[in-house]
């Protein structure tokens, strides 16, 4: 049996996991914080490190198995052919050689993809969104990530960009964006997105009890903790909760409309929050989007939490080296 | 030699001409006002009257030529494979089985697909987009429609929908859309849109020479009108055709994002305006788009003035009864 490693770097944790070529499970599974501020080559050095406790963890979970490669998933955007990160704003990279440099230390051939595509690409491949033809998916964590599978391949564009919904704008003169657009989704519904304007509301004076949930330290809220509150009834949680359905149904009903997939698949925390969360997504889309084109899509959570980026790079080894998945 | 009549249903005019398999030319061109006010029956008896006459003219134009059959561009959305227009608000159509009604009046093998797609599908082959792999296109008229070539094929998503650029939410709080969502840019930047912009700003006290190009009846006032007194040097008419080009920009940057395409190329009326148009548009996409994908993309008039829509209607013919074009 032949595994391949899916290496998932993030701007926050770093996943690494052995899929074997049937993409049945994942063995040898970890993960570890991102070391960002100790710079690229200390991230480069975890990320070698762990392949090799996963090589390590794959024997024994799996004796006899072939380690055939590294599949990495990286933020971009990046040259998929030459598998150099060209930029990435949430590790202060530019021009990487991020492929080689981990191939020549493994030791194994290796190849490279956008880590948010490669999540949609999993999830496809194992996930909520297999099996279809044409599917969008958006990665909601740190940023707001996205991918393109037509007819079973990903979608790369021109010049890999392609996938960055994200960067779709909601409000062209709304939240300025990281990328230096303005009323980018990212803006508004990534995970410290919404942790903002959960605390600016709470500054604004919203009746609340979010700050209970963080002894006070406004700080500490993330998207986790809004979730939780609405959850528990929080009415202004609720109405942040509400707000970020909104603005992913306006973006998604426009990609709806454009792209006409058959799914939508929503990866990363924000399917923690369930259906307080999808149920009224689901609802603005159907007000904003063609009706055949709602007709025909599902818009679903994705059901690889965590993993999706690791089966995902492991399957882009897979296309990118032996030319299917 | 063959040729394939291609029919461009528009809800203002029905243009119709013959185009020989290669794309070469296009013979007996022919274009009539849509009669909407008096029904479907007397479109589709106008259209079938068109017909005839370009099968004689063609006759007269280029002897010998063979009319392989029709192929028709309407507005949707539409079902291509059963050959019917679902819906189309500015025909007010519901369900109207235009391919076989055409093909049984002509008696000739006839092919339907979307208005839209048909203009793109025609830049790319004989116009603006040719040979580039990856195309968006917007076409700007009475609405704002669009369409996406991929690999020299048209894409339309999983109920025929694909390619609705026109129905892109720039602002999800922003003016209504006859489709029913909220900030399309078809309510910005359509032809009526856009002259609809300028009456308000007229209305409320803008100062402007724009009234003397209708005599003070200002509901005479089109986009083309505004293009003119923004060409004469008018302060108001350029700022209505600079925020035309902010909406517009906004849109394409968010495509740009997702689809990171080759070409953008915008067909319809709204090429009269020119680089004062064209000018500011790159510079929005230039501002608000990722850097990798605004390199690889060219944004571009179309080349096939009036005739886009009757090249690609001919064009998706070749491709639904003989494979490829």
């Amino acid at each position: 049996m032949r595994v391949i490693i899916g290496v998932d770097l993030g701007g926050t944790n770093i996943v690494v996991g052995a899929v074997p070529e049937d993409g049945s499970r994942v063995y040898a599974l970890a993960s570890e914080r991102t070391p960002v501020q100790q710079g690229a080559e200390a991230v480069v050095q975890v990320i070698v490190r762990m392949i090799g406790a996963c090589v390590e963890g794959t024997r024994r979970e799996a004796p006899g198995a072939e380690v055939a490669g590294v599949g990495v998933g990286a933020p971009g955007p990046l040259d998929t052919k030459r598998g150099i990160v060209i930029f990435a704003p949430n590790l202060t990279w530019r021009n990487m050689p991020l492929r080689d440099r981990i191939a020549d230390a493994v030791q194994l051939p290796s190849t490279l993809d956008n880590d948010a595509n490669c999540a949609v690409f999993g999830e496809w491949w194992q996930g909520a969104a297999r099996g279809a033809r044409f599917v969008v998916g958006l990665t909601i964590g740190t940023g707001v990530g996205g991918g393109i599978v037509l007819d079973g391949q990903l979608f790369h564009g021109a010049s890999d960009v392609a996938g960055e919904i994200g960067h779709t704008s909601i409000d062209l003169n709304g939240r300025r964006c990281k990328c230096g657009n303005y009323g980018c989704i990212e803006a508004y519904a990534s995970g410290p997105a919404i942790a903002a304007r959960a605390v600016e509301g709470l500054q604004a004076g919203a009746t609340s009890k979010l700050a209970q949930y963080v002894n006070g330290d406004l700080k500490a809220i993330d998207a986790q903790v809004v979730y939780r509150a609405s959850h528990d009834g929080d009415d202004f949680a609720k109405e942040v909760v509400r707000d970020t359905a909104r603005f992913l149904g306006a973006t998604i009903a426009s990609v709806v409309n454009l792209l006409n997939p058959e799914v939508v698949v929503i990866c990363g925390g924000v399917t923690l929050a369930g259906e307080q969360l999808f149920a009224p997504l689901r609802e603005e889309v159907r007000r904003r989007a063609f009706e055949p084109a709602v007709a025909a899509c599902r818009i679903v959570p994705g059901a690889l939490t965590g993993t999706a980026g690791v089966y995902g790079a492991a399957a882009t080894f897979k296309v990118q080296r032996w030319g299917q998945v």
